[in-house]
Parts: structure tokens; C-alpha cells; sequence
């Protein structure tokens, strides 16, 4: 029997677009879109708001800025039966990107935030609610704090209105029972709130560790389709809607819209369980020098890769 | 902290035989062993005791048989640091080809069966404990059987010497909950028996579910090497060394395999994440047709393929 409360949110552009800084066509992020919402997807997270000041054009792609125009023109004439969502980071949007959600084509903005900058990220979540929003807050890398400072952000969090929080394994380097401790944690200091599961893929482990976070009682659950995501990506949305019992999901359109736009695509751009993305989820470290070596000549120089993460080096 | 009991069993050649009917050459064999020997594995199983007169050669390689000879030859000179494995299906062994343990280079021999056949399957094992063997039943597809046939073959194999009877997720098809469902029976079925746990990828649990079998108990683990096996493949060697605690086991080995060795050859092979395998897996099915599609020019039609096997057909 299925939890009515589970809803599902789709990050493909907004995550996949780390992979090529959001140089997606048209036509792919609108049959995204629509796939999704035949799919049951109850929200789809099409990219960041950010300062165009920041990302120049023509490197960054439209889905960094997630302008009105933007997704007007794209879902042009599509029914809008999914939410839309977009996320923001601390100190890469202004207030002035952030029009007042009657105006916007958004339902949900959501703040990533580290825990360090959390006094910052409540503050942007207040705007954002202010402005009309639903709003979630994403903790990203909570796999590399101490427990101290988990319960104290929380403790703020729990005093505000935002409505969702989320578990975000950035790293990719949890297992379940690293899931059941933080959403026991999450759900204990945050009564009446939403707990929110974002994993990351490279232990193979996202699907997993989503289910583990449903058996916890998280309720918001991210994926994406084929698992698109920087380095290892994320929770395959196909495995996902599958494996729901509610009757509105169907994972058909997903599908479809794998084997047209999905399998052609990631023979231009790479994600996925690679070693380097392993070993960097297996040490618990931010995906970066992972990248790094699959976009060098030695991508496939896995032990020497291997040996110079894990050789200590002195530090005074 | 780790426990002492678990052992792991890498089923590379064994099961990614199952791909290219085991034409691996010498060198891959050897590197492999050596390579897990160096890594900490406790058992590698090189192949299928057969009949040669069911597996015509040369379209089956040698590790369809694991002769003596063909053993001796590849890991001449190779320390024997890791114990020898190899598999025998009900009814495609002749009692000749088990030679007796002490003139033997196997250590353990594993008999696959189904739940229908496991009076053949115990009369097997009783052979081969007979000969010396350490022997191991592997209970395949048992998310197909219903739970009364389930216990009547786990009371046969309590009247037993059969040390360790293995959980099977044959098809992908099963996530954490079936698991602790599964170990847990056959603990409480199968008093002073080791329970092992044998995985497949469909739906990226492999490593996921193998993870909950160790909470749950299970003491003997089956991986291969970059997750080869048949369809989906298994659960990844890599990860799971990565994950246990014991310091007798060392990833790196496997790495500078993978880098060597299976990287090349997954280029000339097919094993892993693919919709297909997913598909199969989401159904509860045999691989089979899936296999078949990959096959066929019909590779990447995934949405005619799901809607194949969802379609109800007549059974009068």
C-alpha cells in the first residue's frame, strides 16, 4: 500500500546541466518536461536562478538563470500539470532574480546550502517565501560534519517555516544506515516538516539508499532520468517510479524518453558509476578531482589515482 | 568494528562466463585470481564443473568444466593464498567429473538449483561432501517461490551438513525489505549454517542488497570484478571490498584490474546497467528476453520491449 505523502521531484536539467554547464537543446528540456509530468512526477527542477553576472553567456547555458522567458518559450503550449522547481546557492542570486511567484512560472525554489552558511540560507529561504514560494532546504556534504553542528542547524531550521529539508549524500558515500541516522535526526528536530532525500551515485548506491529514506519516512525524493547528474549522477528516476506504488506514477513515458533523447545523449556527455566516482564516494570526498581525471589524458589511471587520494600528506 | 566471519567469494569468470560462454583467456584468469588472492577474497570461483558432452568445444572455453589440468596450467606457479571454486547445475554433472577433493585444486563446490529440484540438489551436495568438498547451495530465483516452498526446502537442507545455503536474487527484482525477509528465514530455518547472499544488478541493488545482508547476517558474499556477470552482472568486488572493514582486504588490487583488464573488456562485452536489465528486474522475469533484445537490432527499443512483456496475454 502505497504513502500518499511521497512526492517525486525530478532534477535531469538542473543536475545534468553540471555535467555541460546547461547546454541543453530546447527540445530536450521540454520533452523532459513533459515526460515527466505523463510520468506522475509531482515536481521538475529545471535549473538554477543565479546572477547572470556570474555565469557569462554563451558558456552557461539558459537553465543557470531559469529566466520566465526561458521556460515560457520552451513549455510553450504544454500543460503544466508538474511543478515546477528551481534551485538557488548561497551568494550566486540576487534578490532581483527572484520575481514574486505569481509572476513566475515556479512553484518551488529550493536553497543548497553547506552547513556553514545555514544563518545565510534561511534567510534567502524567508525571501523566497516571502515572495510566495514553496521552499526547501537542501544541506549538501552532510556526510563530512560533526553531529554538533548537524543538530544546531537543524535547531535554527526547526524555528522557521520552511516546510522541507532535505538529505543531500553530495559525495555519494553513504550507506543506508547512514541514511536512517540522519533522517531519524532530521525527522526528530524538525516536527511537522517534510524530509527531503537527494543521493548521489557513485557506490551505486543512490537507488538504494532513496528506498532506505522511504522506509525512514522521507517523503521528497529526487531523481533523474537515466541517473544524469555530475560524476556518478544520481537516483535513476526509472528505478524510482517503478519501484512506487502509487498508481499515478508509470514509468512508460521515462522510458521513452530514454531511449530517444537519454541513450543519445550520454554518448555526448558523461555520468555515471566510473571508478574515479567510486573511489572518490568510497573516501568520502567532493567529486571534483574525479572529474578532473576523467577530463585529462589519464582517465583511466585508476590507481594512481587511487594512491594519490589516499597518500597522506603532512599537514603542519 | 568488523566481523571475522564474513567471507567473500568472487565470482568474475564463473558468472561473467555467462556473457561469452567463458572464452577468457589464460592471462585474465590468472590476473584475476592473483589479483583477488592479493585483495583478501577468500574464495574465487573460476567456472562450472559440466558434462562435456552437454557444452560442446570449442564455443564453450574451459571454465565450463574446470578441469584439473586446465586449473594447474593457469595459476602454474601462482601461490594458492585464495581458495578455488567452481559451480555444478543439477543435472548437467556426471559424478565422474568430481574427482575427489585431495586430488582436486577446488576447495569448494557450490551446487545452483531451484526449489524444485533440491532433493536432486542435497543428493549432489552429499557427493561432493562425500569427495571432501566445503559445499555451498545456492537456491536460484527464489523471489519466484512461494513461501511454503520455500520453508519445506529450507527444512530439508536443516537435516543436512550442507554449511552454507545462499539467498539468490536471481533476477534483480529484490530491494532491502525482501532481503532482511529472506535472511532472516533462512537463519531461523537453517540453525549453525552461514547464509550467503548472491546479487544482481538490474536495478542497481546489487551492492545495496548485499550491504543489507551483512546487517542482517548474512557471512558469505558473492561479488565480481567492475560488477561482471550475465545481463545486469552482480555486485561489484570493488565496492565491496571498499566497504568492509576487515584490514585483510585491500581495494587496490582489484583497481589496477579493472584498469588493466576489465575496462578493455567491457569495450568487447556487454554487462551492466541497461533498461532492458532493468526492465526485467522491475518484473520479477528471467534476464532471457532481455538478453535477447541486446542481441538484436532491436538493442535500445525499450518502450516496444516493456510494453511486450506488460501486455496480459491469454492463459486459459
Amino acid at each position: 500500500m502505497y504513502r500518499p505523502g511521497i512526492k517525486v521531484l525530478d532534477c535531469t536539467i538542473r543536475d545534468g546541466g553540471l555535467i555541460n554547464k546547461w547546454q541543453f537543446s530546447d527540445e530536450l528540456v521540454r520533452e523532459t518536461y513533459i515526460a515527466c509530468a505523463a510520468a506522475g512526477v509531482d515536481y521538475v527542477e529545471i535549473g538554477y536562478k543565479a546572477s547572470p553576472e556570474l555565469y557569462p553567456a554563451p558558456e552557461y547555458g539558459v537553465w543557470r538563470f531559469c529566466r520566465d522567458e526561458d521556460v515560457n518559450r520552451v513549455l510553450d503550449g504544454v500543460e503544466r500539470t508538474a511543478k515546477l522547481s528551481c534551485m538557488v546557492d548561497i551568494g550566486r542570486v540576487r534578490e532581483e532574480d527572484i520575481a514574486p511567484c505569481s509572476d513566475s512560472p515556479f512553484d518551488l525554489i529550493r536553497v543548497a546550502t553547506y552547513i556553514k552558511d545555514i544563518d545565510k540560507a534561511i534567510a534567502l529561504a524567508n525571501l523566497c517565501m516571502d515572495r510566495g514560494y514553496e521552499v526547501a532546504v537542501n544541506i549538501m556534504a552532510v556526510s563530512t560534519n560533526l553531529e554538533k553542528d548537524i543538530d544546531e542547524a537543524l535547531a535554527q531550521l526547526a524555528e522557521t517555516a520552511v516546510p522541507i529539508v532535505y538529505v543531500v549524500d553530495s559525495y555519494g558515500s553513504m550507506y543506508s544506515e547512514d541514511i536512517t541516522f540522519l533522517v531519524k535526526r532530521y525527522i526528530e528536530a524538525l516536527p511537522g516538516k517534510t524530509i527531503g532525500m537527494h543521493c548521489h551515485n557513485n557506490r551505486q548506491l543512490a537507488f538504494g539508499n532513496t528506498i532506505q529514506g522511504i522506509i525512514d519516512n522521507a517523503d521528497m525524493l529526487d531523481a533523474s532520468v537515466f541517473g544524469i547528474g555530475r560524476g556518478a549522477g544520481n537516483c535513476c528516476l526509472e528505478l524510482l517510479l517503478s519501484f512506487l506504488k502509487n498508481p499515478k506514477f508509470d514509468v512508460r513515458p521515462i522510458l521513452q524518453l530514454i531511449q530517444d533523447r537519454f541513450v543519445p545523449l550520454r554518448q555526448e556527455i558523461e555520468w555515471g558509476y566510473l571508478i574515479p566516482y567510486a573511489i572518490t564516494g568510497m573516501l568520502n570526498e567532493h567529486p571534483r578531482t574525479a572529474i578532473a581525471l576523467r577530463n585529462s589524458p589519464d582517465a583511466d589511471k585508476y590507481v594512481e589515482f587511487y594512491d594519490k587520494l589516499t597518500t597522506p600528506e603532512v599537514i603542519e
